[in-house]
């Protein structure tokens, strides 16, 4: 566990914390922007290792962290931030076992947390009805070896959900106010529904809408997420931020 | 599933948002500030109701999500915060399985969450060196029927962690910068700690220390949630919110 | 000047911040919640100083400063937060000699603000149409000794501005985007309107009907002031802060 | 004054936002980025008019606001923003007549602030002792005709300041604790300091000096501003913004 095997996946991160994530095959090389590393060295090398490219540039050789995974997913679309994620899994009651859907799949971000924590025993299942996103959220659940968990349907949400008994379900569509009787449908009763928006006028229109569809218990919230430079003598904020993702709603279903 | 039986957990969420918890056992019933209500008019009632106290006061019935479990827990101390815990869990790939390392276990709050993701083929390691405080994150765990997820120790951090393999830890205490050495021998190399600190000086103590004991990767931060009044038209930020509950620090062990 | 004169405004500071301004009178004496304090006794005292009530509870005896004078001034309404004052004082380039118009007074904090800034050569023209309130803002400005450099008028804006040739406005009233053609018409070609309003609808609102009357440049932003306990080995941002007070929004006349 | 004449300060405001600002001269031509504009054809032209280079590239033709005069200031260092500034003209009351020190110049944004706000009847004493940062600060004042206001210094502030009387004064420099006590003397009994400092490290230092030196009434404090997209069918924050640029730190001279 302490030393890197073939069909590990690893990370390079450079001192600037740029994160390259690959699965450790023989054979193979990787080629950064500063110069290549071949997989033969870093197999069996250990974990925490300072690492170096063919022209000397040193990364931290790492096992990546959920949060490093997600960050550095493959992407066709804009992905729900980790700051987000981790909020929405305490508020979906996300953990072993759970059985949660979701609309639309997007690059699958969202897909993958929801994934690494229901387990073996959970399900997730995911509606998307773009062809091509739905391969790249496919592609990115089967590099991780979560296929199991996740049941993919290309499938536009306007004709229904099929499955329900949803302790939980999470929206990331562009009008989820027109889905809502359906998700309330596919939700148990009590069940809690969760939406991320990008503008006031969709949160506004889906508040609307969630009072006239039998949701309630409704909150909504945006989280900021500000880094500092860690340096012990000069500790402050970075200079810049991401100022906004998205607003979270969140309602419960009720009678 | 879509009604409460007894035995269950049960959230009472007034108009105002006041959330009340408790397990529904018959013969018993809940005092609230607003009248009284019976647990046998509870059991058997679906989730997603609205009941009343004797008094006339209305709730919404609902089944209490992870978040809602953290906010109402029992405390004899400043507990760490949904919005925090979430993205600690993501920091440091807390899911089923997990063995995750944490001291001190204060009221129970970060330690319920980890329980909660950890799964029955989880742990988690928790160290308390006040016996008092121990006992009311043992109670809350206990509470969540967690107790086979969780090991409690009576011990100081400053004796030494007694197990390692640790591929997470997290630090919740005033002086962690002298522990460092000890948490770093129980990670697994390329293992994750965290540490949450109110005080700047603080964290410019533990940065320093980190450097020193063979830390890296270190990554600071803050996270701020803003709640909005969900009015469709007139949707704006509440007038208030909480400013600071501390800074996250992460970083993983070296060589 | 170093010593506090009879018809000197002063200020008495608790050490947990509270503020009490009032005009120093021989012969008065002020009431605080912890004790009573003679005028007599605080005229001739050294700015600076700590003076006692006779209950013996201390305080800061301190000349007012600008935002003190803004933080306490007798309130009818939400008044506007010196925060958000400063930004406005800067995009609406208000300076000695500046010629302003704003609506409505509400209680006279930004008028206030404006009439110290524009001098004795500058002039604020402040409409009002809640009697009780244009009451409030005309006493708080003569408290000051501004009055000559405010017009106050009793006056809704629905019935248009008399005057014209303002190279800046300010709005702070529920449905500013029904009156932008009058305010239009009262600026100088290139002038500069700012509006604050709190919830995102109404700025929705704003927006297109600022695209629609002529005019350009919009920005819309939001500011957030937060206050950190100044205590040198336990530096940290307060536990709580004003979340929202308003979304200020600024435009230009345009052709 | 609605048509811009030779001698005038005006400005070019691209649909994207950018600005540039300069003094329009019969005969001069401004080449920007996106094409060549000739200053004789704004001669004459109705402030608030678009215009076009000759690549037809259309820019907004506008009297700068203050704010935008601090925004596009010739710079050899890190300014102080404009969201910083608006606050410290407040907690520091300086307008007409007042009379301020500042030590560093810096590029003389602040100082540019201070001096429009003084007016005529007031006075800015600036020291700074770098000599090539001291001739941006004196012609970014010159530029704005505001010389007769300011009274520029080439001088370290280790050696002390000749002048006293000040009601307010501020510092922009690395080390502001060192000369804590030459500052208290040049304040009035009550006159109030503000201080810009990066790091928290410095904010603690400078707290330590200040309750040692005689000063009280301490106020630290950050402000963030965040921009929207105006766009009133889509109203959203903007993308990315600014994290941090400087820790507020404000106290009074007390016995």
């Amino acid at each position: 566990m302490d030393f890197a095997q073939a069909g590990d996946l690893a990370m390079l991160q450079s001192e600037k914390g740029k994160k390259i994530i690959f699965r450790l095959e023989a054979g193979r090389q990787y080629q950064t922007h500063k110069g290549m590393i071949s997989h033969q060295e870093l197999i069996g090398t250990r974990w925490g290792s300072t690492v170096e490219t063919h022209l000397g540039t040193p990364f931290h050789f790492l096992p990546p962290t959920l949060r490093d995974l997600l960050q550095t997913i493959r992407r066709r679309s804009q992905i729900i931030f980790p700051k987000d994620i981790g909020y929405i899994l305490l508020r979906l009651s996300i953990g072993p076992g759970a059985k949660v859907f979701e609309a639309g799949a997007g690059s699958g971000a969202l897909t993958t947390a929801f994934a690494w924590m229901v387990g073996d025993s959970g399900k997730v299942i995911s509606y998307e009805r773009r062809e091509d996103m739905l391969e790249v959220a496919r592609s990115n659940i089967e590099n991780l070896g979560l296929q199991n968990r996740v049941t993919f349907a290309h499938r536009d949400l306007a004709d229904g959900i099929s499955e329900s008994g949803f302790e939980s379900a999470f929206l990331d569509l562009p009008n989820p106010e027109i889905y809502l009787s359906h998700v309330r449908e596919a939700l148990t009763f009590g069940g809690t529904l969760g939406v991320i928006l990008p503008t006031t006028n969709q949160v506004s229109k889906l508040l609307g809408a969630m009072e006239d569809t039998g949701f309630g218990a409704v909150e909504v919230a945006e989280i900021m997420l500000r880094f500092y430079k860690p340096v012990p003598a000069r500790l402050r904020p970075r200079d810049r931020m991401v100022a906004h993702t998205g607003y979270l709603s969140f309602a419960r279903r009720v009678a």
